[in-house]
């Protein structure tokens, strides 16, 4: 089969479509012949030697797709069927192994390209927010980056679960669509300090800064409140002070999907299908298929998510 | 009535005897002629200004007593009826009024001053263990300070829930102590480094220790562990490497019992009636009572907590 390939570890756009083998399939895997690859950052850092894959998993590029059914392997799915995939990667590819756990449903009036764009960043979303969260109706959430593909999405999701959503962005025209998909209060982080708008309120924060706004978010939560880091990019060292936390019992909590077991990852898929799907099915939540690229233009699509202009996610056809 | 009143709120041995009100019923509160009362080191620190009262609680010292309803108010319970108590402070009196989800009963086997002896430390440890934690069987727990009260009870506790336990204590007289109760790694922290021993390999941490151990207590956590901050005595501020929790989602957390609210506490009391009072009817879990002291040696007996030489709970008889 023809897969993407990085043919030089150091040159993170060195990427060609090459002939390689196809994936030998697993107990309890099905291997699907992919129509679409969404392309996220954390296959851009991958490229960058930051995010290798997990032990066992395929070094080939590639965090979500979506296609049919070639080969069912001991599994009783059905040959043919039209399938979303979480994957620990192998995704830029004409196929790709899938632990049938990782098999979701094609949301009803999506297409596949839509559906390969939807799959990681409805998992991320849920499994931040519906299970480490368990964010609720009256509870108060800040999303940071509101503005990007987390972000949009999780603000949406939250809404959808009766929250109440405070997003920070770094531009107005990043706060006016965040306002248009729910969000209730918007703070432009250049201008105004979250913490004066938010100071003691909030239940859940999504982050994605880390270190950078770590005393900042911990002055932002509520008691009981919970902090969930899911990126660093506001570094990784920073100074905590724990007798903040003690008094108003915080969390902090680090995640990733990537590298969760296979339990782990069948669980927030059927929560993803179970929760998600039908908020997207009947239009709660939206997400936009910004750009599709062939296969072989892989490259320019990282080009294109790494400039900083996508609002939605990429999709590599096959 | 008569309660312990600190005369002057500069020195923390002032704790007099005194006539003051006996305290005033709110709805669903019941009140308790005290005939035992534990002594906590939050007494202590509250007497230095350090562990003030939650809004709305009594002024008085004492968090934990026992005794017997005298006055049911618009409750169910019956007058006579003998309880345990888990209080936000007044126990250092002759009565105190106690929400009715923070009454126990007394221990099939156990006296009134047992019981005053061991409802916060069991409603502690199974806030931390069995409510934040979830902690079961087959999972590695490592309990820090395994020798003081809190310690030598999680330990018990921890192996009553199937769990390897593993300690850190500052003697081999108490690390003796800790193998007793049943701890399987016992680590003097003064002759070894506790990380070397566990790196990785923790899936709870239960924590006195705060700022000085976050860095290694991180180090020694496994996939998806958790550590839970309940006291400090090695400062609050510290260097936190966000970059070590995401790959493994670690999560900190900082827990209290006193400042929770009345639903919170009376979950935390169900579920210590239902699962703490079984180990201690049947002798899985042993609490010692070190010494009573007569109510109005107050002081002496927080001299003697003071001393450390005290191996159990000290308890205020009325």
């Amino acid at each position: 089969m023809k897969a993407i390939v990085q043919t030089d570890p150091q040159e993170r756009r060195s990427l060609e479509l090459r002939e390689v083998e196809v994936p030998k399939l697993r107990s309890g895997e099905v291997l699907v012949k992919v129509q679409a690859a969404g392309v996220n950052r954390g296959d851009i850092l991958q490229t960058m030697g930051a995010y290798p894959p997990p032990p066992g998993a395929s070094e080939i590029l590639g965090l979500e797709a979506a296609g049919t059914i070639a080969d069912a392997g001991d599994t009783n799915w059905e040959v043919g069927t039209e399938v979303g995939c979480l994957l620990a990667g192998g995704g830029y590819a004409e196929y790709v192994a899938v632990p049938q756990g990782q098999l979701l449903p094609v949301p009803e009036g999506f297409s596949v390209e839509e559906t390969a764009a939807v799959v990681e960043v409805g998992c991320t979303v849920w499994s931040n927010l519906g299970i480490e969260a368990g964010l609720h109706e009256g509870q108060r959430i800040l999303i940071h980056g509101g503005g990007g593909g987390v972000g949009t999405f999780a603000i949406q999701v939250a809404k959808a679960l009766g929250a109440e959503v405070a997003v920070t962005a770094g531009s107005q025209e990043k706060l006016d669509r965040c306002r248009e998909l729910g969000a209730d209060i918007l703070i432009n982080y250049k201008e105004h300090d979250f913490v004066e708008e938010l100071k003691g309120s909030c239940d859940v924060i999504l982050d994605i800064i880390g270190a950078k706004y770590l005393e900042k978010n911990m002055k932002c939560l509520a008691k009981d409140g919970k902090l969930i880091i899911i990126g660093m990019q506001g570094g990784t060292k920073a100074e905590i002070n724990l007798g903040a936390m003690l008094p108003k019992r915080l969390t902090i909590q680090g995640t990733t999907l990537r590298a969760r077991d296979l339990e782990d990852k069948a669980q927030i898929v059927a929560g993803t299908v179970e929760n998600v799907w039908p908020m997207l099915e009947d239009g709660r939540v939206k997400h936009a298929l910004h750009a599709t690229y062939p296969l072989a233009d892989a490259a320019q699509a990282h080009t294109a998510l790494d400039s900083g202009e996508v609002t939605g996610t990429l999709v590599l056809t096959v």
